[in-house]
């Protein structure tokens, strides 16, 4: 079955606003294994609508349209999609029910346009609005789906969750539904990865491998249809340990998190608690862990150490190291040493993680742009200080040393 | 002159991540005076994005494609277009050189698949990426201009807003150039702000005046055409006298500068330096600091306070402040001041900011969720602390928090 989305609204067209509701519609169409093929965005004008909605009926199965259900002149979705189809527009009662009782509990008169939002087309099913007063169309014309959801995700997100999915599905041929598992890789490039996994991505049938890469975060999805969970195992399985045999060390979960929540999780099971120095991520390692819910069960704080003087005095770095000719600097393994080993004993947690580098857009220290220490301190245990070089602008620098800094500490914490 | 966006991507067609260049980029091309008709998502199809190119082409002036530049088997932007119209693919050498470079660099072996990130079409203008390594394309043929930008958004948007924008403008027919001033707000929300301006919004026909909203930060763009500054700017300023003489108090800056970069910038002239004590945050207030290129100047550092044990031990809060029955608890008036102020004395700095309150999604200490304390400290100064009440899920509570502490060290900077 295919899908497309089309998304009617003159403000998305002026990027006044995201299209989010693509986005939604997508992930949750994947999850029962309807595919989009294409989303398209189409400003408040019939004409422009009309073709969008043509183009979509020769290629598509479902179409599912966002937005123009509302009240004013400019909403014309279901206007445009009858005059397509050949059909009326006609009241539903239960819809003009409901606007007519908010009119009078508000105490507002009601104008006529906003009848508009209780009329659907006469061979169409409604779709319940549990959020808002625009009724939601679904219809099927020769042969092809259409469903009409309002634009505002608040009152799409509920209706195509709990009505238009399930009309979908109904209209789908019984097939086997999708297995898939999702591994995510830290420590590794897109470009790496792909080359350790060339053959058999290039020799994919089924199960499919689909990489997917964002700012920091690497990862594939194995998918495959199967009749239940067993069968679907039997085909994942030997794949992934093919994979893990030939890069497992870099993956860190085999289920859609964030490294940061995969550390948070074995520091908890662990019952370890973290601390961290942050000189140039300033902050955003402690801004990532704590972005995860409960993460205060183990990550107690830090200290954002990003002047010298912070790195003296608040944890005991000595001027010497920092500073003079010969000196090795902020931007040191020394350096990185004493952060993580201090910034543990200062807050008494049993990790110490540490991140000096430089983010640029200049040098530092007579240091490239790029050059990041990171430290691991453990309570009682050993030192682990790493160099990398990381590269992009100031922002992905830090976001790339962040990362790098949770991937060692992952390690530490897998070994 | 009319436009089209063509995003490329199997991903976004899966729902796994959110269209938002299209969004930026119509933005964009809003400002320069071209609007767009059409947005349109196809995935790593060949035969599917030229289907997209070919339709695109027969409607629009501008298409613009991003996504699918990378240097994996999936990218293949460029090659259907070459092949759509009738072109080949050739080398770059300053990209090339650039790749090979950082692969010197990082002294990881270059595999070949790299090379494709510096191809492009032989009657091309080659767009620089000054965040990546896909070079990006600029062509005309039979009369249709097509641009080929990155997906990443940290690439696109550079090469899009420095060489994109002006490739495009000077396609253009020779108008009034626009002139155009952009006020930043904080402190204030977009409806609040739009009730503000109602009249003069409903009345504009020139100049303009366009709101834009994202998350934590609410502006209004003033845009006129006029032959030269002068006149551009008889025509804005009384415009934007009437609207500073209602919400002026907001206004933090006539540009488009962030709100720490606003208050960098002050701290900077003033000669003084900002610490902070983040708990409810967890470092995105100094993450959203550091984010600016030369913030060390004026930015020391922190504590992020996220456990009571950090509050006690390193900022000097007493247990008898923070827990037990009674007590006000770390989400309190009390506790904001003595963050506020004792990290200004342990750190040395001339002002201390801290933000502590319940980011959700459970309430602590029997207060709501989005209940939040801020203190500002000043060195021999008055501390003043303010309870905002914020709202949103764990993330957009912890922005709207640190946006707000730096709304109120603006303002005591400012006063």
């Amino acid at each position: 079955m295919r899908a497309e989305i089309i998304a009617v609204g003159t403000e998305l067209l002026m990027g006044q606003i995201v299209n989010t509701n693509a986005q939604y519609i997508s992930s949750g169409l994947a999850d029962i294994g309807v595919g989009v093929y294409f989303q398209t965005v189409v400003g408040d004008n019939p004409e422009r609508i009309k073709e969008s909605l043509r183009i979509a009926k020769s290629r598509a199965d479902v179409i599912i349209c966002t937005g123009g259900l509302g009240p004013t002149q400019d909403d014309l979705t279901k206007d445009v999609l009858v005059e397509l189809i050949g059909q009326q527009l006609i009241l539903h009662e239960p819809s003009m029910n409901k606007i007519e009782e908010l009119f009078r509990k508000r105490g507002v008169p009601m104008v006529e346009s906003n009848a508009r939002q209780a009329l659907m087309p006469e061979h169409s099913d409604p779709l319940a609005n549990d959020t808002g007063l625009a009724v939601g169309v679904a219809l099927t014309h020769e042969g092809t789906h259409y469903l009409l959801l309002p634009g505002p995700p608040k009152e799409m997100k509920p209706m195509f969750d709990r009505y238009a999915k399930a009309w979908i599905a109904s209209k789908m041929d019984a097939v086997e539904p999708l297995f898939s598992v999702m591994l995510k890789f830290a420590g590794i490039g897109e470009s790496q990865l792909e080359h350790s996994l060339i053959d058999l991505i290039g020799a994919q049938t089924d199960p499919t491998i689909a990489p997917y890469a964002k700012e920091g975060e690497v990862a594939i999805r194995l998918t495959t249809r199967a009749r239940n969970e067993v069968e679907a195992q039997a085909k994942l399985q030997p794949l992934e340990s093919e994979i893990r045999s030939r890069v497992g060390d870099h993956i860190y979960a085999a289920q859609d998190i964030t490294l940061e929540q995969a550390v948070l999780q074995l520091l908890s099971e662990q019952g370890k608690s973290l601390s961290v120095a942050e000189s140039c991520t300033g902050g955003l390692l402690s801004d990532l862990l704590t972005n995860v819910p409960g993460s205060s069960a183990s990550f107690a704080g830090g200290i954002i150490c990003y002047t010298n003087a912070v790195k003296h005095k608040l944890l005991g770095l000595s001027m010497e190291l920092l500073e003079g000719p010969g000196a090795p600097g902020a931007v040191s393994e020394e350096a990185a040493r004493l952060l993580a080993e201090n910034v543990l004993q200062i807050t008494g947690a049993d990790y110490g993680v540490s991140i000096t580098g430089v983010a640029g857009p200049g040098e530092s220290e007579g240091k490239p742009v790029g050059t990041v220490f990171v430290g691991v301190a453990e309570r009682n245990g050993e030192t682990v200080v790493r160099q990398t070089q990381q590269s992009g602008n100031r922002e992905t620098i830090k976001l790339r040393a962040a990362k790098s800094a949770l991937y060692q500490l992952w390690r530490k914490l897998k070994s």
